[in-house]
């Protein structure tokens, strides 16, 4: 995890964490992100069926001209929380939208945590108005509210970037959160990224969901989608001059991208219990759907999982996981390397030093999982983590 | 597990179970089962694109009806083996047809073990000829032929039934195998029905394919779909008679599916490290595809299992899962009973005793879980395992 040493804010926005008291830890548990003027913003969602009521908001408001904050709570997930839900992720923008001077339509609202509980709306409103009174353009502002939005994850996820686009000085903040219930499809955990940039909310729509489908789209810890997964990205055009265009567009759009891996990439690496990051590269496919298809079956087969955690070099359990996709292929037009040493080539297997290829996996917190087709140029790189008997501990007793 | 305490063999048969040598173990590990005439044969096979040898050979041959013998090994997939390892399968069948007197093609191969490693044919040829000089009817044989195929099943599992179809008495005789790497979709782990009854190959395959989509098709222990993954239902016709038809054919299905839910069952009764059996109904569904993949999505997740395992009513977790099954829903359309206790009604979650319902989880080694939506009619049971630190350190060191 890329966690930037020197956190750079972006001009133009504050931020805070405070303890509103929702976790029962005692802990930060909301955030604000707040911009001094009107924002583009684009945001990326859940597709779960059973999602929670910040996203049935933040979803019927982006891409946005005029956003000018972002309220997070940790600790309760406002999730399948019926109307009385709908009713308090409203509250919660409206009375940020009172405090700000706003209309409750610039105000978009996150929620991670528990589901099926109603938010305790006295505490949460009290913590809002402590919060937007700290809030401010310093670093350590922007740290706290990095932590206020964990869960069960073991530390912070964010990064910056600065980088001259044309006559402008961009700079890109992001901050992520996840741990467990990782398994994201069009959609992602809760990600937040500042930029000072000057984008249209419609470019910045498309460039979000460009990065969205690189980065988190392909993570996964056990596979579970979540009910809030949310991505939102705010452009004040702080930064000044016209709004980017050809060339620094694109580069702009590299940024965001380059910024989204590494918080995305930051998910696994921290996943509930996991001792191993597994990057699983699957190329020469027809399509990228074809590639990711095999990969997150790859990805989400809790023997494959538990085999690297083992350090066990088991690779017909990953063909086999290949071979369940979905996708149509011959063994024969398949071949797999494991921590670059090949292991199974055009569909027989390969001779390979059994004790070599496990001690490699045991001593390396990165595993290299890379799958090659015949069918064609497209590729994708997908990130998740190993499955433990920590993993277990830590989720077989969390509500009660 | 119903284990039918005296195992009733059907009339024509004879089976063995043998220690070959190829489980390093050195347990019954080569069964066969023999017909003393030709049998109506019917399978279904895993859909994996990685699908072991002893499949191939099968899947070309069934339906059919001349099958006189199927060969079963464990300690051995002989999947991801190459031309190697469908040599291999051909000459098994080969060599036992030498010794049985009839032609390869009358002989089934199945393989159950650790894929990716050629088999040793000398122990298995040996194996092979001493298990055919013992088969015999008697029931310790089938019992032997049911230890002989399992791998890390802590128990046989095994059904017999006879019934009075017309003027005849039906006999159908059951074994399986399968504690992990269950996740058919089409297919099933290996089972093995035999049965005296008298019908013709056409009408066997339509009655097992229906067996199995109710029954095989409706398990998972982690998900995995296998390479392996074999049914196979012989009937010899030695109970006399014509050929079933009418009321009796259906008489004669309705036993196939009873045998086939019962050892189907049993799988993620006998799960790797399971501590609950969990019985997922979801009903009131346009069809059953939908209701399947809900049930699916549900038995799946690693975070339901886990709950499930630390006796905690974290609700929020099954309808999330079920949110992201694929099935287009609203969540007032959705209700969520756990052990027949309502949790969440029309889209909003129910005051329950969470202290009371997580007692109740902790005190039974069965789990029910009820969904119901408001589409239709179609509804299906789905029967899978929870997952536990003892699934994770069995997964986590298994070939080397």
């Amino acid at each position: 995890m890329a966690e930037a040493k020197q956190l750079e804010v972006p001009s133009g926005f504050r931020a805070a964490g405070v303890e509103a008291g929702i976790k029962p830890s005692g802990t930060l548990d909301l955030a604000v992100l707040v911009a001094d003027r009107n924002c583009a913003a684009a945001g990326t969602f859940t597709t779960n069926r059973v999602c929670a009521a910040p996203v049935r908001w933040d979803r019927a408001l982006v891409p946005s001209e005029s956003v000018r904050a972002i309220v997070i709570n940790a600790g309760n997930a406002n999730a399948a929380t019926g109307a009385q839900g709908e009713a308090n992720a409203r509250r919660t923008a409206t009375r940020a939208s009172e405090l700000l001077g706003c209309h409750p339509e610039q105000v978009l609202v996150a929620s991670t945590g528990v589901i099926g509980h109603q938010l305790p709306m006295d505490r949460l409103e009290a913590g809002l108005a402590e919060a937007l009174a700290q809030a401010s353009a310093e670093a350590s502002r922007f740290e706290d509210a990095a932590r206020a939005i964990l869960t069960t994850d073991s530390h912070p996820k964010v990064v910056s970037l600065r980088r001259a686009l044309g006559d402008q000085s961009v700079g890109l903040l992001g901050l992520a959160k996840g741990a467990a219930m990782i398994g994201p499809r069009m959609a992602t955990m809760l990600a937040f990224l500042l930029t000072d940039a000057r984008v249209a909310a419609r470019e910045l729509q498309a460039i979000l969901s460009e990065a969205v489908e690189v980065s988190f789209n392909c993570i996964s810890v056990e596979g579970h989608m979540s009910t809030n997964d949310t991505v939102l990205l705010l452009a004040n055009g702080a930064a000044g001059g016209e709004p980017l265009r050809g060339g620094d567009l694109a580069e702009f759009a590299a940024m965001v991208r380059e910024a989204c891996v590494t918080l995305a990439r930051g998910i696994p690496e921290d996943g509930e219990g996991a001792t191993h990051l597994m990057i699983i590269d699957v190329e020469g496919c027809r399509d990228h759907a074809e590639a990711r298809a095999i990969a997150r079956a790859v990805a989400d087969s809790p023997l494959v999982k538990t085999a690297i955690h083992g350090a066990d070099p088991n690779w017909g359990r990953i063909v086999s996981a290949a071979g369940y996709a979905g996708v149509p292929f011959e063994e024969r037009e398949l071949s797999l390397w494991l921590n670059d040493v090949p292991l199974y080539q055009a569909g027989a297997p390969v001779p390979f030093d059994a004790a070599h290829v496990s001690a490699h996996l045991r001593a390396r917190r990165e595993t290299s999982i890379r799958l090659v087709l015949t069918h064609g140029s497209a590729a994708i790189r997908f990130w998740t983590c190993d499955l433990t008997a920590e993993y277990v501990r830590l989720n077989a007793d969390y509500t009660t």
